[in-house]
């Protein structure tokens, strides 16, 4: 035995589980009165994001959520939405985003395979999920405790499915006193399944740790700044929004909420949310380039976009370019809790001319570094 | 047991232990062609950079270097001293960095501690080396394999004390094919001794994961971008150069070199080789505010500055600002991997005057997020 394995066990002063967690207390308790959540009409502070997570915490706990239960949740882009992937890990649940676009019969075999035991609903999808609950229970005899999420920023149809609402279920349960990580960082943190296209969906497990690395490599590959203001155009529920709802939190950031992607809802926000960074597929970027140049009047700060899949094609890259939008391109999946490779933009290539530069930056990238 | 106890153990695919050797495997892959390191005439890309540290582990290899020995080396932040701090973890051995101020006795007595099988040391400090193994030998029975470096570089006085010559060494061993972290990222990585002004230095441990850690910490918490030129003021050996020399390896940076820290060295590694980030204490940063301002000419680059010790006084931080050097004011200790404590600016601070943002940027930050 060497003179380095004598007295030196892990003991609390000198080890600490990763876990995405931490970045919320920190928040709370550093930037507590900095904007965390916008939406709408709606604004929370890091100290109440942080409170409404832990009174969603402690109610979830009272519903018998503990270590290993699943927590499915179909929501759009809201506050609620970002709540969960704070409150669910720290119960040290699983936490299991359901994709807002399917059927109720793969929603229902989701859900039993997952084995929630509780869904989290925001009313705009009643209509699926009623159906996806009824299966559930009269095929798997299942019946999740329903939560449902009446966001005063939908104002379409939908009745409420289950005996909980959001908003009183938050007045009704104090918040606990501290949101921890789990113990053992190697504990699951989410359950994301792939698209099932040559058979049967994949159950994605993740962890504590790899969520913690890839929100941070995020922010370290981006290098995003403190204080980024993060619109959300890519879907939280797809691979839990890349682990970004953890980097904004890393980076004391505001979560720029939208329930829906729409041209003009995205420069509204960053004109009047300052939104300076933005995640998406190529279809969204298309999306803009193609939006009436109107709706980009008044815009001035710099804003970055991260987009993902295929190395995109010269004419993307250039039209955003155009827009003043600068893009990096990214490649990942699910099993690699998101963006795995990244095109890193060299010094050298400021020179190049906008055509040399797209070339460059349409290449597929390298490995992230963490 | 829930079904995520199931059938997920750790395995290749989806574990790799945290260790900032694989900065440098990543970077010499991604960015071999880029500066890693400048020194005077030198120059060595991360290919090169990653190739000469492979050279030395190879060598320390043969000469009995394994898991748990100690390499001791009494280095200026030379190409040298960036090598050691690749190479050695490499073999998952532990770097102990000498204090190049120390006397002979002190080196002998935590030489012995650490129980050093090789010393690569500068010829520079060869009279106090000399007497140091002297005592190591007589005091206390040790002869630690000594490398001696011959830095062209230094042209002063100093015999060789050993047998191998480091540049001899490296042309005799071929690299190994590869640099692996250790298997247990909990294993030391370096030891570091306090400067004992209450009793006998203490030895402090620390371990891959939180040199890792720590490394990637420094980038996000300053927003380092990519290829940051890194300019060696503060000394590698104090504790390990607060993880930079990792910090540098990740981000495919420069280590801007430099034996001697000086006013004029320092503004002309700037001018001529773009230096931008440094790291110092406080009166490294008044060497800077009180030098012959004609030193300055001609340096363009933003250049930003960490200062760490107790918060710094007004004086500093507006002759900083005034110098056009942008300040971070960190605070840490050894036994925590350097700086653990940091004060985070504010964007609202920006429209403050400068007497308000100096007494902002003066007082004591908060916790390191990582």
């Amino acid at each position: 035995m060497n003179i380095y394995e004598q007295d030196l066990d892990k003991s609390a002063a000198n080890y600490a589980a990763l876990s995405p967690v931490s970045f919320v207390e920190r928040s709370a308790e550093v930037f507590g009165d900095l904007a965390a959540v916008v939406h709408g009409a709606r604004r929370y502070t890091w100290a109440q994001t942080r409170e409404r997570s832990a009174r969603l915490a402690a109610a979830l706990r009272e519903l018998g959520v503990a270590r290993g239960s699943t927590v499915s949740v179909m929501l759009p882009n809201t506050p609620e939405m970002v709540e969960a992937h704070y409150a669910v890990p720290a119960l040290n649940a699983v936490l299991n985003t359901l994709n807002t676009r399917l059927d109720a019969p793969l929603l229902a075999w989701q859900m039993n395979h997952c084995e929630a035991e509780v869904l989290i609903t925001d009313r705009e999808f009643s209509p699926v999920m009623h159906e996806a609950l009824r299966l559930l229970r009269e095929e798997h005899g299942r019946s999740p405790v329903v939560i449902d999420v009446d966001d005063n920023e939908y104002r379409g149809a939908g009745e409420r499915l289950g005996k909980h609402e959001y908003e009183a279920l938050l007045a009704a349960h104090p918040p606990l006193p501290q949101l921890h990580g789990p113990q053992d960082e190697w504990d699951a943190i989410a359950v994301s399944y792939t698209s099932g296209t040559t058979g049967d969906p994949k159950g994605v497990v993740t962890h504590h740790r790899g969520g913690y690395l890839n929100a941070v490599c995020n922010a370290a590959t981006w290098t995003m700044p403190h204080f980024p203001r993060y619109l959300w155009t890519l879907p939280m529920f797809h691979c839990n929004g890349w682990c970004f709802p953890w980097t904004v939190a890393m980076l004391g950031g505001t979560h720029v909420c939208l329930r829906k992607v729409e041209a003009k809802a995205i420069f509204d926000a960053m004109r009047e949310q300052g939104a300076d960074h933005y995640c998406a597929a190529p279809i969204v970027h298309n999306l803009l380039i193609n939006a009436d140049p109107a709706l980009r009047d008044g815009i001035t700060q710099r804003v970055r976009g991260m987009v993902a899949g295929a190395a995109p094609p010269a004419s993307m890259i250039e039209g955003m370019a155009r827009l003043g939008i600068d893009i990096t391109h990214v490649y990942g999946l699910t099993e690699v809790y998101g963006p795995a490779a990244v095109a890193v933009k060299r010094d050298s290539w400021a020179g190049e001319s906008l055509s040399e530069q797209t070339r460059l930056n349409g290449r597929q990238g390298v490995r992230y570094v963490l």
